[in-house]
């Protein structure tokens, strides 16, 4: 590969000759070979990045700190980025100093040196007519631009790929809770056969949670919104025009879609990074739930002839490479794997959080890496459980039926009218002999037939809560 | 110890002839020898099943499915519970069967036959005047039960015990803060030197942490306020009469004097605890925070003379048993160590509530134990906290002096007057060589004496933000 | 309460007149009121202690720096200590100093002043004859002492319940693996019907998990055995004679039973608690291994009538208050609940390891309750969930015989004989229109009646691994 | 894109006409769209793959199960992937089916397809010269295969990369914990000033704890050695050749160079992931001890002029884009920033682990994910940590010989000669006046100073240990 020299306050650094990284960059890329390509800082930040380069370089410019021209061609090259023009000048990875300083200065120099290019410069030249620091780094430190850039980032993430992703499974499951009301079923507590319930209502379970998960999520949405920008190195706003920070806020806020707002305290915004926890927090609960519904309906499915059997679940691929004709519930497999991984990423996520000292929270990488994968990871796999599963489950009837038939809990609906202890020797003499309950309770004498026909109706026992 | 003969629906069981507890708690005493009596189940859950049978009782009587009087007697004896009589009566462990179920039926057991005495009876009587299962257990389910004595009880503690000890730190640091509001003093990133804020605004980030914690809290309380009363054995009020999961919930808000609601899906409630996993995610962030906060104030009180020194904090025991004189930051130690647990109880409850199946999540004694036990070591040790530590913080204002003024990063104000390169030469001339930043700063011809003093006022660089 | 007054080097405290303890333990009690008494410091740390004061005295004796007489009495105590006899002597809780400095002065005091009355004195005398930190602490730090108690108490409580507890849950688990060995029963993979195999192989996997996991956990001991003993303040051995660090571990072994030896690093003793973390991460593996097994068994004995069925479990208490008759895999609640609270302890053991600073780590006590909370629990359980459930395991052999012939899977036998694609059509078909796989084979022309007996064997499909 | 169309047992399906893989590898590429290309399944283990196919190709061929011509074309491939020539051949993601399933399936395919182009055919040939079910997956199932490559593949990740990485490391810190052994500092214990040791002292601390850690590690490698292969679908052997476990086993610890067995029980290798749950405990474990080290790298390098000051780490980049000349410890905030996230995975991994069901873990891809990204991270940041920070530490001997001289905790010198208490008096006296230890003493009587000269020498109080 062929070289460039560049230079910072440190002395010069051989750069390859086409990208339009300097020497920071490349330092970084020579220090921090730790984990390879699957490493790299995600590109949601370095668009976050993007996003806040240009609003930052446009507010200086309306403050009057920044030359016009400038802030254009800053604001040009931020488009390209967004645009996806530049993905190949960011080879940073997560493993780098825990401020993130070293990735905003990989965007301070693309942004720059590019610039440079484009105002008609050559790579080549010593002197670039937009500085990476002077003029790109403008009323900004790494402290305050990439906690912005985290939020940024992460609340696109959320807003555009997990609550969605989960809003449509949950559509899904309620369709499926709603046309399933009618399915009367036994009940399983312990994982042992309970009182029955109509599929119906077992499924609006599953809505309850995953409308309590949303909910969860999106109370973590205000902190997300709070910006750092403005604080610069310790969250004083040293260097920074007035009224700089609102409106670099609003221009954030206008170019992303999303609402933010300036960080009403910019010490805790550099110091911590509460705000992570709090949302990486919402999604380990979304996990949790996510793990339910799963393992419930995997189970549910399980057979085809010595499980439960009670669902039929989409066939999308074969299930074994030895077995013949056997297929699987591999979409809830895919999810509670992603459910784990989001379970442990907070952990990380936690131990991050808390290990931050004074003025800077120094886990800042790690933990957005966090957010960002746990977010996706949710909302991807929601879609593909949602439609590669969910959106196919059926009832399997004759499975449902029988279970129900057989169950022995149907004695409870008797505790009201015979007591709790004579409904037991009902229900244990059936268990011990094998036969059902109506005989079981004829012979022990403890009702008629017909009042046991009016009394145990399963559908009867499913009512009040439809 | 003597015994008496009770007898369950699976026959006879020897109880200790004093106890008031039946056949169900003594088995469960037998078959589960697990943890000793640190392990116990959590009294605030007993008494959380007090005010719920009560209100059950209360409310069977106003739906005619209970006599008054059973219900008068019922209600006495859990009056009892509530004043701590009988606390010695619920010998079992939270290791027990997942639902609680022996727990409500240690509860059961206590307030039948206890009524039964109460009612001039004996508890060597086999037949006792007030039923466990018929009578206390009316219109109920360990199944809906436990969840709903879950519920009352973490709210309590979180409402009782965990926010008021937060605020009453945060109010503490919040008076600290306007107090240090003008000791200016050196920032640190990375743990190195970095540019000045003041004391004051540093303490105001701790204080926007903890209010952001206990937002993030309370928005947890509205799930947690949902009560599982009324689903009885899966969620569907199977043997309720009509109106009773509404009316049972408003007698327990009046009795507890919390906003509690009767759960719009019980299906949810029993199956899942996403309302556990929610509020100890929130007071996982709240253990978080406070991480960062002792860390803080243990690392700048550290010394008295080779530390940075910064605080002063008071001396409250003698600090080691070998070196004498020695004072240590003890209560930011015993904070820190509730703090990584709480991080760990929250993988505790995670891995818990992801683990439900079908119609219930058997994980809720061990859930439960550790949302009260974190919500009480976290309120207790804020007030521990505040009281013994952070309402005596002092500045050590010769030890700040000495930092702000040995400083390098004051070049920092140079920035916007000779640009980022030129201030990093004087830095690294001054720090090479030892000397202060004015001197490097002359020394290379970039500014006057007249205008350094002019352009580096540590005050004036903590300004914008106070 | 009458108190009375006693003294440390910070000025008077008021002490419970006629407690043992003295001024530091009494500031400890006023200090850190967090928890309450479940949290109090593990009595096995207290009753570490005693071996180790017991230890120390003797050494110090021998090796000339401490008086024979005060040696001998300090010894006495500690055995006293060792019956029980002053379990009310220590009131302090885990949440105190992070170096557990309080418990080991807490020790010191009652030894000292206990020491003091059996010489003769009273408590009230304002000059005891035994010194709790020039005697009874002499030549030792809290550093060095409570680093030494954690490993003293951990050890046992590993080796004297948990290992014993795992071992017998093994041991039954590998009888019933061997009883089982000739019951051919269908295999499950995906929670779907796969080929099969017998009830015998299908335990022996548990029994392979638990040797593999009590291996792992031996592992761990020699880390375990060594005693920071003699480091003292910061691991430099400073105010201790020649020789003792070896002598005392010597001791220590001696009385304890269990094969301690001294540190050969003492820094890495005082300031880190790896051995903690390992053998905490073996316990968590464990847990691990325990809660697959326990998962399987509630699974597999799941019904009676509508689930999996295929294994019959000890029916040791009525399952519902609601529902009459149920009987629940309760054992396997209580070992699964004890699993997921391992896993979080954990979390919380490697918190407090990763964050000791420089020469002492400051999450101690933290620590190790939770390790012994956990060998406990592990062990307990083990116990528990043999003796009420896995002692009783049987196999349900008509749902066994159901289940097998009526599989698809074993169709895999006829891949070696009509190739993989060809078997899949057989099963399709056979799944499609629920006949039996002889029939779909026959129907599909793709072999005999004959053919398929021979081929397909269920007893000869398990054979290569008996 | 152009297609072709391949068929499996479910159908046809579009596949890339240039791509070796087939229909099952499709499906999954259409049904799994979770979370992108950073998370496609790890080329170590299409990697381990390859040794696996090559292994059982030949085996099978030896017992005459599989043509010899077949076999060889199998190998030849599996070399081509060795070799690196087909990476881009592995289209899937970690988020699939929980066994692994699809990833053998794409390696059967890959081979197979290739291995048909290598003898002369077409991709568009609808009948292939090779099977992927038939031949490449020969006495094999996905059940046993993919078990297989996760323990070749972490095997050779924590030998190769792991345990050099921080045996590089270890012998770095060793070299200068003996090239500083006569370096006397204070000491710090709770933060606080201690007795003072020498700096070579406290850096065998460090030495001691990753002894320990690549000892705890070396521990899980028998338990990695172990290979399911043999077992196919269920742990019993099903369709494969006598003998042909063990050899397989042989062939690839031949090809891998690591010393692989055949797993003693089959039934524990499928339906348990504990060896992934050992190793990852001790990289755990090693994480915890890093992130201990790095800290107080990272503390004792503070300042340059306000923080303790005692190490000077080298300076490899610029520290702030905002403060000019400021020196970060980016090397260790990347260690301590992959500690947390090893640490996260590790409760991942423990999830995973927990939730195997029956005959099969279906958490495998998850699992192995986390225990490659966390080996190689740990022994990458060692190696970087190494090179770019720790072997040029240096001691700052004027900030040592400062903090040292001030000390107070010098005083512990004292407590043989004048007892604790005394000791004390002096200490105190000196804090509270700010003048030094000698002075105090003198002012207080307690000794002369040339007493104090005889008895309190900094160099004498490191002595036993060194």
């Amino acid at each position: 590969m062929e070289y460039r020299i560049e230079k910072d306050t440190m002395g010069p650094v051989e750069v390859p000759a086409e990208k339009y990284w300097g020497a920071q960059t490349q330092r970084s890329v020579n220090n921090f070979k730790i984990g390879g390509p699957k490493h790299q800082m995600p590109l949601e930040i370095v668009h976050a990045f993007a996003i806040l380069k240009k609003s930052a370089a446009l507010t200086n410019a309306d403050l009057g700190v920044l030359d016009q021209e400038k802030a254009s061609i800053i604001a040009k090259v931020c488009d390209e980025i967004l645009e996806g023009k530049l993905d190949d000048q960011f080879p940073l990875v997560v493993w780098q100093t825990g401020s993130g300083t070293q990735s905003n200065m990989n965007v301070n120099e693309v942004v720059a040196y590019r610039a440079h290019v484009l105002l008609g410069g050559s790579l080549q030249d010593e002197k670039k007519k937009v500085h990476p620091n002077d003029d790109v780094n403008k009323s900004q430190s790494s402290n305050d631009t990439f906690p912005t850039a985290m939020h940024i980032a992460a609340y696109k993430m959320v807003a555009a790929t997990t609550l969605p992703g989960v809003q449509k499974l949950r559509d899904t499951l309620k369709a499926k809770s709603e046309a399933f009301m009618d399915v009367v079923k036994i009940g399983r507590t312990h994982f042992m056969d309970a009182t029955p319930l109509t599929l119906g209502q077992e499924f609006s379970g599953y809505v309850a949670q995953l409308d309590h998960a949303m909910r969860a999520i999106k109370n973590t949405l205000p902190h997300l919104s709070e910006l750092a920008l403005g604080g610069t190195a310790v969250g004083t706003g040293l260097n920074t025009p007035k009224g700089y920070a609102e409106k670099v806020a609003e221009k954030i806020a206008h170019f992303s879609g999303n609402p933010f707002i300036t960080a009403p305290n910019k010490f805790e915004s550099l110091a911590a990074h509460d705000a992570m926890v709090e949302t990486h927090g919402a999604l380990k609960q979304l996990a949790v739930s996510l793990m339910k519904i799963a393992n419930d309906i995997r189970m549910l499915s399980s057979g085809p002839r010595s499980g439960i059997g009670e669902l039929l679940i989409p066939e999308n691929e074969p299930g074994s490479s030895i077995m013949p004709g056997k297929v699987n519930p591999t979409q809830a497999e895919a999810m509670t794997m992603v459910c784990a991984q989001v379970i442990g990423n907070d952990t990380a996520v936690s131990v991050g959080g808390a290990n931050g000292h004074f003025e800077l929270n120094v886990f800042k990488p790690m933990m957005v890496n966090n957010l960002l994968s746990s977010a996706r990871l949710l909302g991807d796999a929601c879609v593909s459980f949602n439609d590669n599963c969910a959106i196919g489950i059926e009832p399997n009837k004759p499975f449902i039926q029988r279970h129900l038939e057989n169950s022995l809990m149907l004695v409870t609906a008797l505790n009201t009218h015979i007591g709790y202890e004579n409904a037991a020797k009902i229900a244990k003499k059936a268990h011990k002999e094998g036969t059902s309950l109506r005989d079981a309770a004829i012979a022990l004498d403890l009702l008629t037939s017909e009042q046991f026909d009016e009394w145990v109706k399963p559908e009867d026992m499913t009512g009040s809560m439809k």
